[in-house]
C-alpha cells in the first residue's frame, strides 16, 4: 500500500466565485418560495444573471467539478430532470439519474427518509421531485446534505417559480410595477400559486382568467389580499390584456380532471394566436411553463414577445445559480 | 454580486483538433446518408480514423469538454443509445439522458418541436431516435443546434450506414472494387437500405439474398440501378459467396412480422456457420448491425474475418468523429 | 490504414495512486467472494481506506478520469447502481448507464456475451446486474474487458460481501476475535451466505437466528463448518445479544414467498428496538443491507452503534477501490 500527500483541494482557483461558505444559502435546503425575503431573491438572481453570461462566454465551467447530484425523481418530469442535470454538468459536476423508482427500492417499501439518506451516503446535494406533498421537507429533515424541492405533488416547485420571477426580471428588466395576468387552469396549476405567492414580495398587480371550474383557490387570493397586493378575477382576458405586462398562461391538465367531458368542455376556451399577440402591449412576455397543448399557437412563437423558450433557458441559470449556493461556491 | 473576467476558452490546445468552424458540418444537422457527397464521406471517415487513433492512445481527451448532448430516445435502443454517450463521454463532454419518453411530458402530449426546442435550451447538440419517418427532419427544422438522426423509423439511421461504410473501409482498406453480398431481411431491414444507397457513391457491385416475402424493395432497386451500380437478386447466398469481399447479415426482425407463422417459416433460413466461412474468401468481411438472434453461429465469432463486434467500436468512432464535427471541432 | 506508436498511459501523473498495472486485480473479474484470500482482502481494504480518506479530503478525484463504466442492469437496484455510479464519478470517470434492458435489445432476444461484448466496445469496464445465477460469470467469459458482479440472482453478491466486511473492519477495529449474529431471513438473504463465507477467512463465531422456515441453508452451514468456524442457530436473538459484536439484520423480502400468509406471520417477529440495543454491548455494532421495512425500528437510527447508513458510504470506497484495481490504478 502506497501512502500519498493529498493535494490541496481548489477547485476552481481562476474563477470568480470563491468558497462561500458563510453565505447564506451554503448547505441550505430549498424547499418552498416562503423561505425567501426579497433581499434572498436579489441574490438568487444576481448570480443566475452571473450564471447566464457565464454560459453565453464559455458554455461550461469547472464551478462544481468533483460534486456530485443525486436527481431523484419518483415521477417522471423530462424538462425539470434535464434541466438540473444540465444544471449540474454545465457547472462541472455530475449526476446520478435516479427515474426509475416505481421499479427500484422504493417498490420494496423502503421510506423516502431511508432512501435519502442512503442517496446522500455517494452525493453532495439531492434534487427530489415526488408525488406527494411535503415530500421535500420530509427528506430535508432526515438529510444532512442540501435537499432541493424539484415539485412535491401539488405542493410546492420552488425552482419553477424562481425561474418565473427570473424570466420576468430578465425580459422585462424589473418587476416592481408590472401587471401579471395569469391565465387558465388555476385552480390545480401549481406553478401559479407559487408564483403568486412569490409575486407578492413585489409591488405589482394580479389578474386571473379562468373558467369559473378552475378558478384561483380561496385561500391564495386570501393569503395574497392579505399583503395588500391588488387582485381581480375575470371569465376572459380581452377586458384586460391591453395593460398586462405579463400573461402567464398555463395548460389545462387533463390529468387533474376525474370527468373527461369537464375537460374537454374547457380545452379551448383560453387559447392565445396572433390575434390575441395584436391586441397585447408591444413591450411584454407570454410566459408558459410547459408543456402547452394548444394553449399557445405555434404562428405566435416567432413573436419576441413569446418567452417560454428563453424561460426554459432561464430556469438552467436558476438551477445553476442554486446548486453553486447551495454547494457553497456561489 | 462580484464581476469576472472570462476565462479565454481553450479546450484541447494540445491536441490535434483545432476549434474549425469554418468547416462544413460545423452547426449542421446529420439527417439522411442522402446529404452526403464522397468527399463529405472521405472528410468524415478522415476525422473518424483520427478519433480511432486517439481513443487507442489515450482512451479519451477533453475535446468536447463542456459540451453537452441531449440523448432523446423516444423508443429503447441500448446499442446506439449507449454508442453516443460513449462517444460523448471519450471527447470529455456530458450527457442528458432522455429514455423514458413514454413516461414524461411526450406523453402529456407534447409536440415533437416544443420537446426539442426545449432540450437546446440545456444542451449543445441533440441525438433524437425516434418511431416516426421523418421525426428528425422535423425536430431539426425547428431546432437551432444541431440534431443528430439515431433513427427514425423506417426512414433513416445514417449514423449507422456510416458505421457499416467505415467498417469496410478501415477492414478491408478501401471500398471501390468490392462484391458486396447482403442477406436476410432486406424489406423492412433499414440498415440495408441506407447501407446500399450510400455505397452507389463507390465502383462497387451489390448482391441481395432474401427470402422472396423479404425482398429489396423496388423502389430500392430502382433508385440504385439509376447510379449505374450493378445488382443481382438470389435467393440463396451458394452461387455468390465465393465472389463476396462483404457478407452484410441481417437479423430477420420478429417485430416487423403480422403473422408469427411466417416468421417462423424464413428466421432459420439464412444462417451464417463455419461451412459458410469454409467457402467464403480468405480475404473479406462478415458483418452485422447487431443483435442478432441465431443468424451468425457462435462458432464464427473466433474467425478473424467475423467483423461484427469491431463494426460495435467503428460506430463509436464514427459518432465521436460527427460530434466532433457539428459542434465545429473538427 | 495508419500505423500508431502507443504512447504511455499516465492519465494521473500527479496522483498518489500510479499504474499498477502488474498488479493482482489489474484486468481481472470480480465474480465471487470465493476468488478472495485473506491477502487480498486486507488489499482491497487498504485501497479501500485511502478512498474513504481522499473523498473526505478532496470528494472527488482524476484516478479514472478518461475512463468509461457500462452499468448493465437487468433488474432495478436504485442502491447499487448509483454506488457504482457515484464510485466510477468520484474518481473522475464516466457512466453509461443501462437499466431498462427489458425495453432494449434484450428483449430482442440478445444474449448477454453479446450485450456484454457490444458494450466493452464503448466501455473499460462493464458492472453487471442480472437476475440468473451465474450471469455473471458468463459474461466474463466472453468479455475482454473486466467484470463486476453487482448480483446475480441467488448467487453473488460479492461487492455487497466486501464492503460488509469493510465495516466491521472500520466500525471495530478488526474482524478476527469478534462474534457476528445474523438475524433474520437467513435462507433466501443472498448477503449473508456470501458474508458468512467472507468471515471464514477470520477468526470469528457465526450465530444465526432466524424463524424455521428461514434458516440458513445446510450446505452454508456444511461449508462453514469445514473451515472450523463455530457456528451456532437460534429461534431468538436474546440468549446472544450480550456477546454479540456485529448484529447482521436483514429484510425478511416479500419477493420470496410464494404464500403472502407465510410472510405476515414473519415479518415482525425479528425486531431491532431501543429495548434490543440496551441489552447489547456498549461496543458493537448494527448492520443491515438496506432496503429495512420495519426490521429496525427509526428510533434505532441515533444509537451511535446503528452502522447501517455508514455502510453504504462504505460501499462506495469499496467499488471505488474495485474499479480502480481492476483499471490498473491501484
Amino acid at each position: 500500500m502506497t501512502t500519498y500527500v493529498p493535494p490541496l483541494r481548489q477547485s476552481s482557483p481562476h474563477l470568480p466565485f470563491g468558497d462561500k461558505q458563510d453565505a447564506t444559502f451554503y448547505g441550505k435546503d430549498i424547499l418552498s418560495v416562503k423561505q425567501f425575503s426579497r433581499d434572498d431573491l436579489e441574490y438568487i438572481f444576481g448570480v443566475a444573471h452571473e450564471m447566464e453570461e457565464m454560459v453565453r462566454r464559455v458554455g461550461s465551467f469547472d464551478l462544481l467539478k468533483g460534486k456530485i447530484l443525486a436527481n431523484l425523481f419518483y415521477e417522471p418530469s423530462t424538462r425539470t430532470s434535464s434541466s438540473f442535470t444540465a444544471a449540474m454538468e454545465r457547472l462541472g459536476g455530475s449526476v446520478i439519474p435516479i427515474n426509475e423508482v416505481r421499479y427500484s427500492s422504493v417498490s420494496k417499501g423502503e421510506s423516502l427518509p431511508d432512501t435519502v439518506r442512503t442517496l446522500e451516503s455517494y452525493a453532495d446535494v439531492v434534487v427530489l421531485r415526488h408525488p406527494e406533498t411535503g415530500a421535500a421537507a420530509l427528506a430535508a429533515k432526515y438529510a444532512r446534505k442540501p435537499v432541493i424541492n424539484a415539485g412535491d405533488g401539488i405542493g410546492e416547485h420552488p425552482t419553477q417559480a424562481l425561474l418565473d420571477l427570473f424570466t420576468i426580471r430578465e425580459e422585462l428588466g424589473q418587476v416592481d410595477g408590472l401587471t401579471v395576468t395569469m391565465l387558465g387552469d388555476l385552480k390545480y396549476g401549481r406553478t401559479v400559486h407559487s408564483l403568486s405567492r412569490l409575486l407578492t414580495l413585489f409591488d405589482i398587480r394580479l389578474n386571473y382568467v379562468s373558467p369559473d371550474i378552475l378558478r384561483m383557490p380561496a385561500e391564495i387570493i386570501e393569503e395574497i389580499k392579505a399583503t395588500g397586493i391588488p387582485q381581480a378575477e375575470y371569465a376572459e382576458m380581452e377586458p384586460i390584456l391591453a395593460e398586462t405586462d405579463v400573461l402567464y398562461v398555463t395548460r389545462v391538465q387533463k390529468e387533474r380532471f376525474t370527468n373527461p367531458d369537464e375537460y374537454e368542455l374547457v380545452r379551448g376556451a383560453y387559447v392565445i394566436g396572433t390575434d390575441t399577440m395584436r391586441q397585447a402591449k408591444e413591450k411584454m412576455v407570454v410566459m408558459h411553463p410547459l408543456p402547452r397543448v394548444g394553449e399557445i399557437a405555434m404562428e405566435v412563437d416567432d413573436d419576441p414577445r413569446a418567452a417560454y423558450f428563453r424561460q426554459m433557458e432561464y430556469g438552467l441559470y436558476i438551477r445553476m445559480a442554486l446548486l453553486a449556493m447551495v454547494l457553497g461556491k456561489a
